[in-house]
């Protein structure tokens, strides 16, 4: 496929080597950037530049040839300096660790463009990862750093089939320099200035997506299901108000684009578990015959903290919480739900933004919105 | 089932014998309300009290002992004053003569609580149902009418199936007070303050149903669809602004749940007519097979006027209009959206609601807001 991308070619160091970070990359490579891929595996490194495919993820793809593997080392400062630009594809519980080994190579003198696309809250810190970056590489890396996020399978990707994805920084001019790295026909970009917001909307969908296969999993149709959703996202956007995030960033593609993917499709590890445990499944089984823990599993509990902090009503996850974790009966916390009173719609904390004012200070930067 | 209504027992009259009113007046007789159906069709009335079922909608199934068919002629002064809540289930088209037969009747002491849900813009006039009550019945009656939207296919409430809706007035207490006529656990009612809102986001929903339904028969995938349903619902919040809605009511179940149920069902008119339209056939071969023009085909000329009018961007409903109604090919629209150029995301009007604020003007309202 020509490229047709706006910007001048980048050198991009991509960051894990997953199937969003994989199909990242060769979106890029696709754009005639020059890309590296970092594995920590020194079999994949070896078999994707041998092969221009991976192992595990997408394994059918050709890759493009501007795309290198490298590792199993983490490159040099040398290399890293060279670079225009570091995509972080790494789970969110990696970050803090790679963040602390890699700081020395950025130097403080232009830095590389720094995106994130993990997505999640680091687990026993309740962190998000702008504050991960501020903690391990200081105020001004993380005052210039972007988030991409939306919706966004990595096999329709690697299509070329019509994407849209937001991209937030702090930092006007650090966000259009990401969108313009990334921006073509088929993969917009839009940009937001939002990141605590885009960051949480990314993080909470995977617990509504549950309660939507719950919904789906106890036998509840159409109807309930357009409700759910929209009852979640006012859900994410009361607890993003009292975290200090825009109420208007859950209409994002990050936000509303995203969860709506995340609920309407039964490929999503995170439906599939709501909807195994409405229809009467344990989560130890679950779990098991899937092999792993799907994301929102875990952010249920970071949630519950959040919002037990901020004293902010979700009881939609506090619902989902106590059947994953407190062993309670799914049908019955549905009954208990439908059973509430009648409320007003949408309605927002009075003194939000407690979390992102502490945050903001932490980066040195006090804007009325916070 | 038995009810649990929380109200005290009410006199409801129905007017319109459609699938949407049949479908309510079901719910509210099986509350135990006591509900009067009106049909202009003598055969209707004699049909449906004699066997309890619609012989045109929802056919098969069998109505509460609690409803009885009135008509053919509208029912006289003394019967509409002996009821507590007046229910338009009529199309937006008919309501202004219809409202203008019924005005006499409604007196000036003490009206009943009037419920409209039709959505739609008037034709020739584009006109939201608001200023339609305000010509016909006097801003007094305006200001405390009430609406009720949201994702509610009918077939699913008569199965009371877990429904929720969204109920608007510009009066606090009058929204309150339909809520407590439709409020039961399995249809859930959420009380908000932006009439105009609910009802532009009502009405324009069905112009991004039919995009929505060409992007599926143009091929494109999920991501593809999740981002023209958030793109869409962000226009509509542009609008809606411009117009002089608040943001946050997009977000609502009349909002964003009514989109995504329009959108993401097979069964819905309007995504129908588009996903042809996006197959290549003609909106003539279409709409001769259909045996009716679907609402949005009709919306987007309306919509187009208020956008024109407002001078407000609209590239999605723009690009419907003129495939719908210039003959433009759909996938060259298609392919023009997707090659505009880069921008930010949600970026609302500065200067925002002139229609709104005429209105209220109208309405003898001078709010701060609008």
């Amino acid at each position: 496929m020509p490229s047709s991308s706006p910007s001048p070619k980048n050198k991009v160091l991509v960051l894990g080597s997953g199937n969003f970070g994989s199909c990242l990359a060769d979106h890029l490579g696709d754009s005639d950037h020059e890309v590296y891929m970092w594995s920590r595996k020194k079999s994949f490194v070896e078999y994707f530049n041998e092969h221009h495919k991976n192992p595990q993820y997408l394994k059918d793809h050709c890759f493009p040839n501007t795309i290198r593997a490298v590792g199993p080392d983490l490159p040099d400062a040398e290399f890293v300096k060279r670079m225009d630009v570091l995509l972080f594809a790494i789970p969110t519980q990696a970050l803090r660790s790679l963040l602390t080994e890699l700081r020395p190579s950025l130097g403080d003198v232009n830095p590389p463009l720094l995106i994130f696309v993990n997505k999640g809250i680091e687990t026993v810190t309740n962190a998000l990862t702008l504050e991960i970056i501020a903690d391990t590489c200081g105020k001004d890396i993380a005052r210039v750093s972007t988030f991409l996020s939306g919706p966004s399978f990595a096999t329709e990707i690697i299509k070329r089939q019509p994407t849209m994805v937001s991209i937030a920084s702090l930092s006007e001019h650090h966000a259009e320099r990401a969108s313009l790295v990334f921006h073509q026909p088929w993969f917009r970009c839009y940009r937001g200035n939002d990141p605590i917001g885009i960051e949480l909307a990314g993080a909470l969908k995977n617990v509504y997506a549950i309660a939507a296969g719950m919904a789906e999993g106890l036998g509840f149709k159409n109807n309930a299901r357009a409700s759910l959703i929209t009852r979640g996202l006012s859900e994410m956007t009361r607890i993003g108000v009292a975290y200090g995030a825009n109420p208007l960033t859950f209409l994002s593609l990050a936000g509303v684009g995203d969860l709506f993917l995340t609920c309407s499709s039964s490929t999503s590890r995170n439906y599939t578990v709501g909807f195994r445990l409405g229809r009467g499944e344990s989560l130890n089984d679950v779990v098991e015959s899937l092999g792993s823990v799907a994301e929102g599993v875990t952010t249920a509990i970071g949630l519950k903290a959040i919002v037990d902090g901020l004293d902010v009503p979700a009881p939609l996850a506090n619902a989902v919480y106590k059947v994953l974790h407190e062993g309670r009966d799914v049908r019955e916390q549905a009954q208990e739900l439908l059973e509430r009173p009648m409320a007003k719609e949408l309605e927002l904390p009075r003194k939000p933004g407690g979390p992102a004012r502490a945050l903001m200070n932490k980066l040195g930067i006090e804007e009325e919105r916070y």
